[in-house]
């Protein structure tokens, strides 16, 4: 209880605001009378999210839909902060939607649009300057669909000019995060594949550079704990786009369809001595196309707490004696009882302790606060349009 | 030669209305200027194929998007078949993209969706029967995205109930074929997966049920070809979805990531004696964001025919000898013989016979099409409204 | 409580004589002094896990390995029933080890090679007949290595041919399970690859057929629990091999790599009503090269048990009426409740009320059982030259 | 023509010891009559395939199979590379077969296995010196097989410890070269899982250690060439084991599964500019369990010289223009076109004029080599018992 508690206390996780927005996939949206247009309705669901579970203090903000004017909208940014309780947290630049980035954007063969593209992750950091933000979350969405076509190896070294340039333009304590993905948007070559390419890059850039782990973004079968283990090793892991998958990316709600896997990757951070540790971010990054805005965050967010607080429940001294002398059952044993063991009663009184509702799901569902954004945003959100992607 | 001229004579292969039409990821869509929006530019844009190509005669239609009117708009199709000299071909209800199919259409718990669903389905065969296509083809995209949240036994009753009403209203002659999908749009479950689903669902529709095979619609390193193998032998087969892949269902151009396997699927296709069948149904699905429209439709049309020509090319009583005395190598090199033969001079010389131009891809460019249409539509489609999806 | 101990009630589990044996990776095995060779040895083993579980009353065997002689060793098994208090289980023809079967057994393009496999696998219906034991389970590892090798689309017929004629010799009340799986030991195409294929022959071989599921032979994400809702529903399920995989068919203790799927898995059989049914056969296959063989079986079986508690426990009333109203969240919420819910305990108080060790694997320890078959065996076992592999 | 001959002029691949010997999958061996059970046997097989194909100068030798006594054995490696004309190549370490190593050499958590697995490093690095070998190849098969079992973080640094260890040992020249594989033999975590992993080992031992990609080691979909290309950018790329896969690390024929991926890796060599240097260890690993190993050889490595020759084809100064403009379709037919030219003809030329067969393959069945060496080595094969597995 001890344990869990200490745990728990420094846990927060970081929500994006893309995740109270409507969302879908390439076969069309379904479109939620809730969701969230506009900046503030989004700052405004955030806020309602750390009511009710009290560690989601930061909002990712996107900067083509939440900052178009870029650092000019900072100011407003900041009058949310103070209106809604909730702080700006990492800064997204979007290397992926302009019809200029058909061929790549910083690994785009053509120098001006490169230039572009670069330019706007400058202005991306200088947009945490002024919000006073830490991360700039970098996902490189480049790649090519068909084999030849682009040059994979000249791409590499575009890159690396261009994160150079983005380093080189860092305030100090700021970072820069890498991110990787196997594949999609582009199908046969994607410029950032997996850790191995973002940690290169993040080195090439310079010391302020780190790599970011999405739990989606990995290759069936993966060993995503152990990808952990070694960022952590290096000195080299930013954080974490925490969601599930099954297939591709399928960014369905954390824990959802392998429990057992995000328990692991938690060890691992309890394990050398990151868990509490402000310098990996943890945070969400989910698109919730079937299930509600405001109760999918919620359920991410207790699901995050759960399975992080069973591995805090790790017999780590134990554990570790197991293994020395690998004694293969026991160890097992001793590491899966911190899995069984149900949490949820604790959570419970580490919640009510803190003042925050014992369960905050149905603490949502009391709220009447879907209803009520419901009400308001039905309307606007039936005039904006759905086209099939 | 006279091999590959008789293979060749025989092979023809459906192009789609969507494959002129705007598509893309959900990340976004790279608007093509020349891309088609109305179902007679559509009929414009296969005619030019099929001119270049002399093998495309018939276009698979969308109900939805080619035919919003439902059986009201057959004869404006009538009309544009007379107008271009291209028949309509399969005909594609739309079960995924209205917002009552959020949770499924013909599997939906709600009854009335799945009447709806229904009523649907046997509008596109009316529709089917009004312009005289054979083939209604079923892509089923039901599924859930979270485990326990819909009832996976249940729903495959529902669907066995609303696709046996489909059959009901077929008329003799008609086929419904029914496509399998691991995944995507529903990440979960997805009630159609696999052959072994759409083949019990065909058996319990009737008769006039058969399997589509889309080629991107696999598991890692599943093996079509054998599935191919499998549906010819219990007479199941009705037909392909032609297009590549390499991650999910990425929709690339056919032959373009493993044209090997194209290569053997083709072989199975003449060992069984179904080529040059009318009752195999071989068509594109493929989906081009980066790919010009129209080149990227020739240069499918001609892969195609290149790796039918080579599989065409494979000395087969030789190979069954050294398939029945399990000559491994021998019998390896004796398939893949025909595949390493440079078939792309006597295609030549069989366009040339045949009034078409030698070498399409070429041809197209050199025709100005693209640049015309080009010019025609840029305007309208710079106007056309793209959203993240 | 009420509710696992009705589940428990009818839960039995079947183990494998393998899986007493020293087994291993082709790269070599880890030898373990306590491993079972000869049949005594493994009927003694069993009754030990039985002792210790209460729910493993039989024993798979494998005829090549256990019943050299055939039907001729029959008596020798009824003498080790009787004298160990455990069952012959399911009866295992060997279709893949012999050198004849290079190019497949039943699928092989040899006719007197295919004649050879008929009859091993009418023999084993032969000592399943003379020990009493109902089922026959097919493991047909044929396939091929490369492509255009082998003939995919007459092996089929030789296949169905061959079992029709395993068929014709069974007894009543006897059964055939014909289990698939994708690859290995052949690399580009395995005669019964997918559940589709093994119900197929299973249908043309006769109504004594059915489809045997082993947990790891599958895709990658593919959904298990799927197929087993279609084999339900077509009453085609004959039994499982449970273990678990990350990668290939790694045959993992069940429930160690992903516990949540097998949870799901126990669910479809609780929705269907098959839980206590006799006519799904459990049984594990597992191999064991680094943990212990006793300690892995007894901390399957307990896994086992867990799971199925925890299967049990779901509120499918209520999960219905959420599922029928596609409330999402609160559906998955429901559905995962039973997961989250700590049974240990209860679990023990079961045990303790039928006679049985609270912690079996504690008890194992305990007992001393393995340390004193490792000084029975270990000079024995260092001489043994394994000839497997 | 020119182009190909300057391409093939530098083009030699080294064959393994043991792809002459008997091996399988863990299921069994299918024995062949003709395989080689000594060194000499080895060396004469290799001896075979480099006077028919004339490309094959070395043969890479196992420690613990080629050199039982080890660098006491070296003299007896140079009288057989005198006799045969053949010369040692890569120094193959054994890290996975002997019973110590169950739970891990380099990464064990007991100090006396690492330090028993660095010795037998260093010795390897001491046989390669006294045989004029200059590069030792690692393949670290370490690993666990459930979570929680082994400490993934602390073995990550007690193979640095041992890996420097061996670089402090290397003599000027030498090269250790780090391979990676995602699975098996262990099958939850394997300790160098990817390049990545590779890759930093290698950094942290020193400049002469170099990462070798074995194509079989990859993740489904993996985009092998993008690796290489990395590699190359880093100055990384010590080699390649060659063989193809489908599904695990299935160790078949190179080119034999998919030929088009080994097309893109020789272009991405030629790209940029390695082709023909010396520093890219070109080796063939594969395990031929169907195929005679004689055949099998002969046919891999015509196979690699005809994809090298594709590649080799690729009209690279036009390929750039076309990629620098993102002309997608005019970009991937200028690489294909490579690819779908019958390069045969013009290897048989090549042969010719270098007064090797035309056809090495049909060059092996006139020679009788196969039937001379079955006769000798059948009575001694039948009577040898498999120790291997």
């Amino acid at each position: 209880m001890e344990q869990i508690s200490r745990a728990l206390d420094t846990f927060q996780i970081e929500i994006p605001s893309w995740g109270f927005a409507n969302t879908g996939t390439r076969f069309g949206k379904f479109q939620q009378a809730a969701a969230a247009s506009t900046i503030e309705e989004k700052f405004a669901d955030a806020a309602q999210v750390h009511a009710l579970t009290g560690v989601t203090p930061t909002l990712a903000l996107h900067v083509q839909w939440d900052l178009p004017q870029g650092v000019k909208d900072a100011g407003a940014i900041k009058a949310l902060e103070a209106k809604y309780g909730i702080r700006a947290g990492s800064i997204n630049p979007n290397l992926f939607q302009d019809q200029e980035y058909k061929f790549g954007s910083i690994a785009n063969p053509d120098p001006a649009i490169r230039e572009r593209a670069t330019s706007h992750m400058i202005e991306s950091a200088a947009i945490a300057a002024a919000v006073g933000s830490r991360d700039i979350s970098l996902w490189i969405a480049d790649g090519s669909n068909y084999p030849g076509t682009q040059s994979i190896s000249r791409r590499i070294g575009w890159m690396e000019e261009s994160l150079s340039a983005l380093h080189a333009a860092l305030v100090p304590g700021q970072r820069m995060l890498v991110e990787y993905k196997p594949f999609e948007p582009a199908f046969y070559h994607t410029d950032v594949a997996d850790w191995g390419m973002a940690l290169e890059l993040a080195r090439s850039a310079g010391p302020q550079a780190r790599v970011l782990v999405d739990t989606g973004h990995h290759y069936q079968a993966q060993n995503i704990e152990q990808i952990v283990a070694w960022l952590l090793h290096l000195n080299a892991l930013g954080g974490f786009h925490f969601n599930d998958r099954r297939f591709a990316d399928d960014d369905l709600t954390l824990g959802s369809i392998d429990p057992y896997q995000l328990f692991r990757i938690f060890h691992e951070i309890h394990e050398q001595g990151a868990g509490g540790s402000a310098d990996i971010a943890f945070m969400i990054d989910q698109s919730h196309n079937i299930k509600g805005k405001l109760e999918a965050m919620v359920q991410s967010v207790v699901t995050a707490q759960e399975l992080y607080a069973k591995a805090a429940l790790i017999d780590r001294p134990r554990l570790r004696e197991l293994q020395d002398s690998s004694r293969t059952v026991e160890a097992e044993e001793c590491f899966r009882d911190a899995f069984w063991q149900d949490v949820r009663p604790t959570l419970r009184d580490w919640r009510r302790t803190r003042g925050l509702p014992e369960d905050p799901l149905a603490a949502l569902r009391e709220s009447g606060y879907v209803e009520r954004i419901t009400a308001e945003r039905r309307e606007r959100n039936a005039k904006s349009i759905s086209t099939y992607a």
